[in-house]
């Protein structure tokens, strides 16, 4: 079972809609609240030759990503670290709060424990006035993704000028907020590839998506159909996916890429061929 | 280097007072938002025999409890759940639902990966116009617990009619918020058992304090010596540590003891003489 099974097989027990988003949201107060948990473990999240200052800084960045992807700002991050050695903990704590400080949050608190693999949950708090969902495209919507993707996974691949893109991610919070302010219909962010991401607005959307492979923002340095395969199914860029009316695109101060449209016909289309969801996926054999 | 330890080496790095307290505390829209994480591990947190929904139960209720501590009302928590078996999420989400709609909370999300040991990260928001912190301890304040000390350290010891208050602790959420309205000074819940929580007292207030083990709530079932080792020392309870001036206490609707005073000299005494800072700790050797 995959991680998309998990979550939909559990959907049935947490209230309607909780596992639809990126983050849950709660209305509180005359705002909304957001909350979002990220786990990571040291063996399958954290690509070899990190420093630990570098671990804390992505596990604060994947958390504050999840809020960015709702147009949200974030408020406070806790930090749960089950270590390997208690020495780490230093170097995390003070990635985790450089991480936090760029994105005018607070890293507020946590809980340690000794643990054989190292293993962090990050928990972020958001906050909006109005939030935007995955659920909201409409036919005629420009799919669009801010900066550019498929670096993280040239990095993997050996590419090593795009290696402080694989381990040092930048949510996109300024433009998250910019997007929602501006009308965006629906968003999320990319940190499992884009295939795989346009399958999740799918699943909650009652249109497909159609994109063209030939308009997708690529990594440089690499040659054209290995980084068109890495924009396309490569995780861990941590842009933001978004569904916008044409005429509100582009959005002043967001750099961002109309790479599509959403259409009538249900399906992922890439060059008029169906896409399969394919990309970064937590599993279980 | 022992948890403790670890948070007084990283207290430099977080915002003022960040460790002080069993949640974080956030002023944000005219009132105080709290947060609060807790990592728990099967080898070392969940007793042998539990099942998943018991174990789900009680991932929530050690969080849930955190925000009791302080005297605020559980809004929302999310659980990350490490599995070392996909199936056995449904268990835990179930019983970690059920706590949380116990108390007037919800489980909004959370995030599930693999792992070879069963690892669950909760974490709660709460809410309160203001909360009861482990600092604000005066002299001649009493020393108060709610319900009785030394079950789960019984259950542990094989006294099998204690088994329930181990493995389904129920958070003091009502008590702690009639506790934060009638004026208690200082407060924290005893999930490391009375010696090592009145420790943590001392740690952050100028006085010191006396119990009177004779007055401790023990557990039923236990011969007399036995029962106040447990209520000492014994982890798992759950429940309220707090001190009122005498004047406010007892408190309508909340089943307390008063077990102390808040003394002038330095330090935990029992019964005249120093308790040590022992009970249950994670510890690294």
């Amino acid at each position: 079972m995959d991680e998309r099974g998990l979550i939909r097989a559990i959907s049935t027990i947490l209230p309607g809609g909780a596992t639809a988003d990126d983050c849950a949201v709660l209305p509180h107060g005359g705002e909304l609240l957001l909350l979002s948990t990220d786990m990571l473990h040291e063996t399958t999240d954290f690509p070899v030759g990190m420093t630990d200052a570098e671990i804390g800084w992505m596990a604060a960045a994947v958390t504050i990503s999840d809020i960015a992807g709702m147009g949200a700002r974030p408020l406070a991050l806790l930090l749960a670290a089950g270590l390997d050695r208690p020495e780490r903990l230093a170097g995390i704590t003070e990635g985790a709060a450089r991480c936090c400080r760029t994105y005018d949050a607070s890293l507020v608190g946590g809980d340690t424990d000794a643990h054989t693999e190292l293993t962090l949950v990050s928990t972020g708090l958001g906050a909006a006035e109005q939030v935007v969902r995955r659920r909201g495209a409409r036919v005629g919507d420009l799919v669009c993704v801010t900066g550019y993707l498929g670096g993280a996974q040239a990095a993997l691949s050996g590419y090593d000028d795009c290696w402080q893109r694989l381990i040092a991610p930048q949510p996109r919070v300024a433009e998250g907020i910019a997007l929602n302010a501006a009308g965006a219909t629906a968003m999320m962010d990319i940190s499992d590839g884009l295939a795989m991401s346009l399958h999740d607005l799918l699943g909650v959307n009652e249109c497909g998506f159609a994109v063209e492979s030939d308009r997708l923002p690529r990594p440089a340095g690499v040659p054209e159909a290995e980084g068109r395969a890495f924009a396309i199914s490569g995780g861990g860029d941590f842009e933001l996916l978004f569904t916008i009316p044409p005429e509100k695109f582009p959005v002043a101060g967001v750099e961002a890429t109309a790479i599509g449209r959403v259409v009538a016909e249900r399906g992922v289309w890439a060059d008029g061929a169906p896409l399969p969801a394919e990309g970064y996926m937590h599993r279980w054999e």
